[in-house]
C-alpha cells in the first residue's frame, strides 16, 4: 500500500487539538458570519499573543490564496516581488501571485538552501526605475524555507532592511512558521523586522485547512475584508477556519507538534544512507538520489518527490512516527 | 443576547452527519493530497449518485469562489453573463465574477421573486454582436433563488433552451440546491437541462465550509485543477472538503435537513403577522416591514437584514427549531 | 452614398493643424523614444499652459485606454467608481475599466441629460464599508457629457467636494473637453476642482488618434510609465501622439474648431423638425424620433444612432459644414 | 548633440510613403469608425496579398498590446507561453502578457542568438499536466529575432510542428518581419507554418505607430473586435492605423526600406572594430564592448544600449544613412 507519510507535511491528518477545537466550535450554536464571530476573535487574540504583536488577523482557506492576496496587496501589476527563485510563490502555486496580482512578476533571487543571498538584492534594489521592466515593490521571504532551512531574525533583518529603506513592502510566507519557531526562530521578534504581512500556515502545522494572515501594517486592513470576499476567501462560517488555531495555540500544541516533526527529520537524517544536501533545521530532509533508486523507493510504496534542485525530498509532520522513520530508513538502506 | 438564527442559513453550525464524517476522515491517516485521495473520490461518487450523472466533481472552499471560477470558465473578459439582477453573483459577492473573470460583466435580468422572466432573455440573445458592449456568453441561474422560490425543471428548460441554441454556456448556482430539491426540484433532471457547470452548496446545507463544483461538460475539466490551484481553491488536505458531502449524502441527510429548513420557513410564514412578499417554496420568508419595526425587532435581539427588494428576510436552516420559530413569531407579533 | 458626418465626432478626418504638426514632427529626424523626445515635452508644456497647471502629462492612443488606466489607478479591484449611469466608461467601452482594473465596478448614478444629480451621491458616499459589496473609491465625471450638456465648474465642485471629503479620487473624462471649453467651461479652473486625473480628448477634437492624460496629483506619476507600457500605451514613437496637440494648441485651433462644432449643433437644433431632448450646450443634438422615421433617414443615406435614452443622436465636429447641416435638416424635414 | 540613429529602429521618423498615405487618408472626408472604413479594408487586402493568405487582419496601436492580446487569446491564465528567454514578450514589455492574460506565464527557452533551440521544447511539451505549475498552451516565436538573426521557414517548422501536434497555439511576433523578409524569409510561406496569430510590425518598419494583427485561424476572429475594444485597441479613427500599411505595401516600400536597413547593418558590421557577437542577418549589430568604451561612445553623443546578453546593440533602420554608419564607425575606431 502506498505510503504518503513523507510526501509532504500536508498528507497528515489534523491534530487532535485542532479537531477538538472544531468540534467545540460547532457546539456554539448560531453565530454571526464572515469572521465576525467570537471564535474568530478568540483565535485572533491567540495569534497576537503568539507574536506578542498588536496586529490585525484574518483566517483564510489556503496558503496559495493567502500568499497571493498578500503579494497583490503589496505590489501593483506593473511591479515585481523579489523572492527566492525556488520560493513556493515562485514555483509551486501555478502562478497565483500573477493571477491575484493581475500580472505582477515574481523576480527570482539566488541563494543556497532556499535562503536568499543578501548580495542578490543589491542589483534589483539599485536599478533605476524605467518603464520597460517591472520594478520591485516588495520582498517575499519564507521561514522555514522550501529546503527546510531556517532564517534567524538577524538574517531576515539583513534582507529586509535595504528593502524597507526603499519604501517597499515585505511579506513573510510562514507556511512552516511553526517548524521555524521550533528550530529557534523567535516569533515575538517578527513584529520588529519590518514585515507588513505574514501568513501563518495552519495546514502544514497539523490543522484542517486554514491559514492566518497577519497584518502588522494596519493601514492595509482598510477594506481588506472586501478584498478577501472578492477573492473567495471570506468564509461565511469563519469559525471553522479560526477554531483550529485556538486548539493549537491555547496549550502550545502548535510548537510542540512542530518540534516533533523537526525531531523526526533529524532522526531520518541521522539514519540516512544518502547524502543530505541541505541543513536539516526544520522538518525536511533533502538527499542526493539517482533516478533508479528513487523509482525503487517508490516501487517499495514510498511516495516522495524529486525537488527543483534535483534532490529527493522527505517531509516530516506532527504525525510522523519514529516507527515510520525507521521503516523508511530501512527501505532506504535496502536500495542504497 | 443577539440571536443569529434567522440572519442567514450560514449562521448555523454544521450538522452531526457532516461533523462525524470529518472526524472519520481525519482518522484515515496519511493520504495523497490535492483531491486525489480516496475520501474525495468517494464523495464525488456520491455527488454523481445524487445527480444520477456521469460528471466530474471538485470540492472547493467557498460559494463565491466556486461561482466566480465557473463563470470565468464559461465567459471571457469581453463577454457577459446573463443572470437575475438580484442573483448572488450580481449583488453579494463583491464583484468576484469580474475579478476571477478579469472584467467579465454580469448583465442583470428582471423577474419576479428571484426567477428570471424568460421574456427578458429575448433582447440580449437577439442583439447582434458589436464591439462596444460585452455580448452574452453564458447564463447563470440560481435554484433555490435568492428570494426562496424554486424553479421547476421545466422553468429552467425554458430559460436554458434559447441560451444553448446560441451555443452559450450555463451555470447553476446551487448554494441552496438542497432546499430546492426538498421543495420538489428533481436533482436527477439536472443532467438533461444543458447545464455545463453546477455548484452544490455545502455550507448553507449544513456542512462545514465546502462546495462541490460539478462539471457536466467534461471537456471543461482539462486543466481545471490548474485553474483551481491558481485560484487558491485546490486544497492540499482535500479530504476535509469532501468528507462533509459523504456524511450528508450517504444516508439522505442532505435532503432531510433541507426539508426541515423548508418546513420551518413554512411554519414561520404561517405565523407571520407581516405581509409575506414572495412564495415560500424553500427556506426563506421575506416580509413587508417598515424601518421602525425592523429596528424594534433588532433591539429585541433578532438579527435579520433588509434585502435588495426592500423586504426583511428570515432564513431557516437545518438547525432552526420549532421553538425558535415560535419565539420569533411571538416577538414579531409584539412589534406588529 | 452613405454619409457619416453626423454619426459621431470621430468620423471626421484630422484638422489641417493636426496634420501639419505631424508632418513637421516627422521632419525632426531621429529622436529618443517612449515619450522622452522634445516634441512630447513641447506638447506637454502646451497642455499645462492650456490648463494653467503644473501637472504631469502623458499622451496615449485611445480614450478607452486612457479612461480605464485612470480608473485602475484610482480604484482597486474590490472597489467601485461612481459615474453617470450612461457615462462612456459605463456603457460604451466594452467593460474596459473592469478589464484594466481587474474587476473594479462602475456604479451608475442617475441624472438628467448626462449630468450626475448631486443628490445621488449621498447614499453611496454615506454607506458604511462592508465586505459584500464594492465600496466607492473614486468619482468619474464627463465634460461635455454624453448628452452634449456641459457642467459648470460650480456644478462639478458640488459633485467633487463630498467625494474628496471622503478621501476618494476624481477622474474627468474630457473626450469632448474642447467642446465644453468652447461652451464656456473654464479650463484653467480645473486645477482647483480636486481632480486627480484628466483625460483630454484629441480624437474627437479633430486630431489623429491621441489623448492626453493629465496627472494633477503628481504622486500618481511614480511608475506611471511602467503602467502605461504594460498596458500597451507607451508608444515608442511618442512624437506622433504629441504632435497633434502642438498643432491644435499653439494657435488656438483646439478651441476654435470646437466652437465651430458647437455652432453647427446649434444650427442643426434650430432647424430641427423633431423635438430636441437635451440642452444643446456642446456639439450634439438628441431628438425624439420613432423607428420608422429613423429608418427612413438611414435609407436616405444618413448614418446616425439611437442612443441609450431612446433619442436619436446627431454629432457635429470641426469638419461639419453649414451645407451639411442644411442638407441634413432638409432630409429631416422630408421625413418628419 | 545626442544621436539616436542606432539606439533603436523606432527612433527613426516615418517613411515618406507612410506619411503620404496618412495625408491621403485624411483627405477622404468622413468615414465610418472602428476599422470599418474603406481604408482599413484596403490595407487588410494588401496585408493578405503580402502573405498570399486568406486571413483576417486588424490594425492596432502598439506591438506590446498586439503581442499581449495575441498571447491572451491563445493561453489561459493558468497556462504558459513558450518563448525564447530573451524574447521581447519575455523581457521588454513590462509584463504585458501577464497583464492582458491575467497571470499567464512566459516560460523562457534557451537558444543561441535569439533563436529557440528545438531541443529545449522537448521537456516542456512532454511534461504531463499537473495542477501545480502552468502547463504550456502556446509557442511564441519572433522573426527577425531580438538578436538580429532570422529563422528560415524550415527552422520555424521544426519548432512549430511538435507544438501543433499537442494542439497548442502559435504566435509569431513580427515586429521586424520586414527585415526578416528582406533577409530571405518567405512571407508567403507563413500561412503554411501553422501560425495562428501574427503581428506585423509597422513601427519598426518605418511607419507611424501601427501594427497589424493577422488571424490565420479565423475562428479566433469571433468577438475579437470586442476584445480589442476592451483592451483600448479598437481606434475610432482606424484609417490612421491602416493607411501607413497602404503606403508601405502598395509599391514595395515595406521590403525595400527593410533591405536598406539590413544593408546598413552589414555595412556597420564590416567596419566594426569590436567583435560581432551574433550573425548579422537583419538590421542589428551586437558587439563585445567593455563598460569604459561604451561610456566613451555615449560621451561622444551616440546613444546605444547594452543588451541582455551583455552585448552592445546597434540598430539600423530605413532612415539610417551610409554617412551615419561611417560616422559611427569612425567614432568606434577612436575608442576601440
Amino acid at each position: 500500500m502506498a505510503r504518503y507519510d513523507f510526501a509532504s507535511d500536508n498528507t497528515a491528518p489534523a491534530t487532535p487539538e485542532a479537531m477538538a477545537a472544531i468540534v467545540a466550535a460547532n457546539n456554539g450554536g448560531f453565530t454571526s458570519g464572515y469572521g465576525s464571530d467570537a471564535i474568530s476573535a478568540r483565535a485572533a487574540d491567540l495569534v497576537r499573543d503568539l507574536l506578542d504583536a498588536d496586529a490585525d488577523v484574518r483566517f483564510v482557506t489556503s496558503g496559495t490564496a493567502a500568499n497571493a492576496i498578500c503579494l497583490a496587496t503589496l505590489c501593483r501589476p506593473f511591479e515585481a516581488v523579489l523572492a527566492h527563485e525556488h520560493a513556493h510563490v515562485a514555483t509551486d502555486e501555478t502562478g497565483a501571485p500573477g493571477f491575484f496580482g493581475h500580472g505582477l512578476r515574481i523576480a527570482g533571487l539566488p541563494g543556497a538552501s532556499g535562503r536568499i543571498d543578501p548580495a542578490g538584492l543589491t542589483a534589483p534594489l539599485a536599478a533605476p526605475d524605467q518603464p520597460h521592466w517591472q520594478p520591485p515593490a516588495a520582498l517575499s521571504v519564507t521561514n522555514a524555507t522550501e529546503y527546510g532551512t531556517v532564517y534567524t531574525a538577524e538574517a531576515l533583518q539583513a534582507l529586509i532592511a535595504p528593502v524597507k529603506a526603499k519604501g517597499y513592502g515585505v511579506h513573510l510566507d510562514g507556511a512552516r512558521l511553526a517548524n521555524a519557531a521550533a528550530a529557534g526562530f523567535d516569533l515575538k521578534a517578527i513584529k520588529d523586522l519590518g514585515i507588513d504581512l505574514l501568513v501563518i500556515g495552519g495546514t502544514k502545522a497539523g490543522m484542517t485547512p486554514t491559514e492566518a494572515i497577519v497584518l502588522f501594517d494596519k493601514t492595509l486592513t482598510r477594506r481588506f475584508d472586501a478584498r478577501l470576499k472578492q477573492s473567495g476567501q471570506l468564509p461565511s462560517k469563519g469559525r471553522f477556519y479560526a477554531a483550529p488555531f485556538i486548539g493549537m495555540l491555547e496549550d502550545g500544541a502548535f510548537l510542540r507538534h512542530a518540534a516533533h516533526a523537526n525531531a523526526m527529520a533529524r532522526r531520518l537524517a541521522a539514519a540516512m544512507p544518502f547524502r543530505v544536501n541541505h541543513p536539516v533545521d526544520a522538518n525536511a530532509v533533502f538527499v542526493e538520489m539517482d533516478e533508479g533508486r528513487l523509482q525503487a523507493l517508490q516501487a517499495a510504496g514510498w511516495f516522495v518527490y524529486r525537488f527543483l534542485d534535483g534532490s529527493v525530498r522527505f517531509m516530516c509532520s506532527w504525525a510522523t512516527t519514529e516507527a515510520a522513520v525507521d521503516d523508511l530508513a530501512a527501505a532506504l538502506r535496502r536500495i542504497a
